[in-house]
């Protein structure tokens, strides 16, 4: 099958191994496949993954049990053991012996055909197309961060970047009626936001006030969370959604004075985010900047690292 | 009076002026006074800080309200304006305005006299002698752990860093009877746990195997937090309760990626604190390493920067 590896360095395959399902497993042919910036760190040597890449998507089941063959799914990324003390505590997206789609020893969705266990996947409704589907894993993780730290309407909330993450984030928020403003660099993103009606200002016109109560960190940059820390008011919260490779430099001494929580926070509910969809409270189609085939896998991983694009899709199967 | 000065170099100065007090204060003669980590650090830089140093102390009302007279005190070193959103919010001790002794905006305690607002301070009972009483500042400061964090039975919880502060959270946490382990450097301080029947463990001999629930650093360095995140399991939390000069360069992958809640912690409640000394739950005399008079300020800072020393006092007057 087609794929797009990465093994120290990045390369297209037109002959990759069919991925081989187990027990209780699933072939999903993949429609359509989304970059994230973890692809990108991933590139940079994040993780010191190998294999194929990618791990947002919508596909087609292939193989696998009766009920599931022929259904339309995105699916959770985190395949857990279901043993281990974390599994056993409910906390299985922190299983200690998972593999991660496409991140952690384990082929991911940039190639014809992926696998994942049955308990992974989740059927997309019909009211959902591809190009929104293909949204559900990364607004997922937009959703952790409201079951982290509950909104409430009196909150003033701010979200910094206004990316891929950052967009889906700040429309999720936006549902629950809060104070919410998007701090970010790029007009163009920054105009996505006001046509949702979420209030946007450019970093450089931000005031470092030291009065909200909740700021959500999704620059993927360590400068991020410098300015988090001058936004943020004592005891309020800094929710941390990017991660990289690179070690940076911070100074955390604001973050003891003033008593603020720096909460990491990952992968989040699929129900959630199928259910906004849906419903139409989470607009996503404005995001996709470029789609290119699978062929063109490496171009579309540079136009995923160019500021000017937002979110750029593979186009690996039809429907 | 006599007062040990930092205004960008540390110097003894026989001839300060005295402090005066204004209406609701008090003028307090300090019998006994700690040297801070944070001490060494505003020598370094942090907090820009000129001034008498000092913050930590016990001491004798000489002027104010007749029924603070000749009391004998310790003080809370916030000193706040009531009227901003901080004050009415009930979170005083992140006043916007606050001046604190001897760290931001006043003078402190290294000095034969300082000045603090009545509110700020809480007579010592006499179950408490002033070798102990000076530790009642920091202990506060180790008792806002379980405040902002409530300890159960069956959590595991590890102290890093078993210097000044260290010693004083373990002490404090070990009274809620959960699992809880010190892990430090020293051999001399590590000992003293043991004594106070606390686990104790040398950073050498400590496997990272993020299962502790709760760790909380306090060893002054950003390599403490390196440490935290390889011990806290997933989801769990790290207090910070090191302030420091220099900013340090730390990776955070790992707190998005487990979902680490990470805590800054600074000023405590003085009520348990001294309650905590009075029925002797906490035990600090072992503590005190050396004692020297203010005139030999300069040295006391610089014993108190030598690991091989735990708590450092300056003698300054007698009660």
């Amino acid at each position: 099958m087609r794929a797009l590896v990465f093994d120290k360095q990045l390369r297209f395959d037109a002959d990759y191994p069919e991925p081989e399902a187990r027990a209780g497993e699933c072939v999903v042919r993949v429609h359509l496949a989304g970059v994230c910036s973890t692809d990108l760190e991933i590139v940079k040597g994040y993780m010191g993954f190998s294999g194929v890449l990618g791990h947002e998507f919508v596909g087609t089941v292939e193989q696998g049990a009766p009920e599931w063959q022929g259904k339309r799914v995105a699916g959770e990324i985190n395949c857990v053991c279901g043993r281990c003390d974390m599994c056993q505590a409910g906390l299985a997206t922190h299983c200690r012996d998972r593999t991660v789609l496409g991140i952690a020893g384990r082929d991911g969705a940039f190639a014809d055909r992926l696998v994942l266990p049955e308990r992974n996947l989740h059927v997309v409704p019909e009211a959902i197309s591809d190009e929104e589907a293909v949204f559900i894993e990364p607004l997922a993780a937009a959703w952790q961060v409201v079951k982290q730290v509950p909104i409430e309407k009196r909150m003033q909330v701010t979200v910094i970047g206004s990316g891929r993450l950052g967009l889906l984030v700040a429309q999720v928020i936006s549902t629950f009626g809060c104070r919410l403003e998007v701090v970010g660099r790029n007009h163009h993103t920054l105009s996505l936001c006001e046509k949702r009606h979420i209030q946007a200002r450019h970093v450089d016109e931000t005031p470092l006030r030291a009065d909200r109560d909740l700021v959500v960190e999704c620059t993927g940059s360590p400068a991020g969370l410098e300015l988090a820390l001058g936004l943020v008011r004592p005891r309020g919260v800094i929710v941390l959604k990017s991660t990289y490779a690179d070690a940076g430099s911070i100074n955390l001494a604001p973050a003891v004075i003033h008593e603020v929580s720096i909460v990491g926070s990952r992968c989040g509910p699929f129900g959630d985010a199928i259910a906004s969809l849906a419903r139409r409270a989470v607009e996503v189609r404005p995001m996709i900047s470029r789609t290119l085939p699978l062929e063109r896998g490496a171009e579309a991983l540079e136009a995923a690292a160019d500021r000017q694009n937002v979110k750029v899709l593979l186009k690996i199967n039809p429907r």
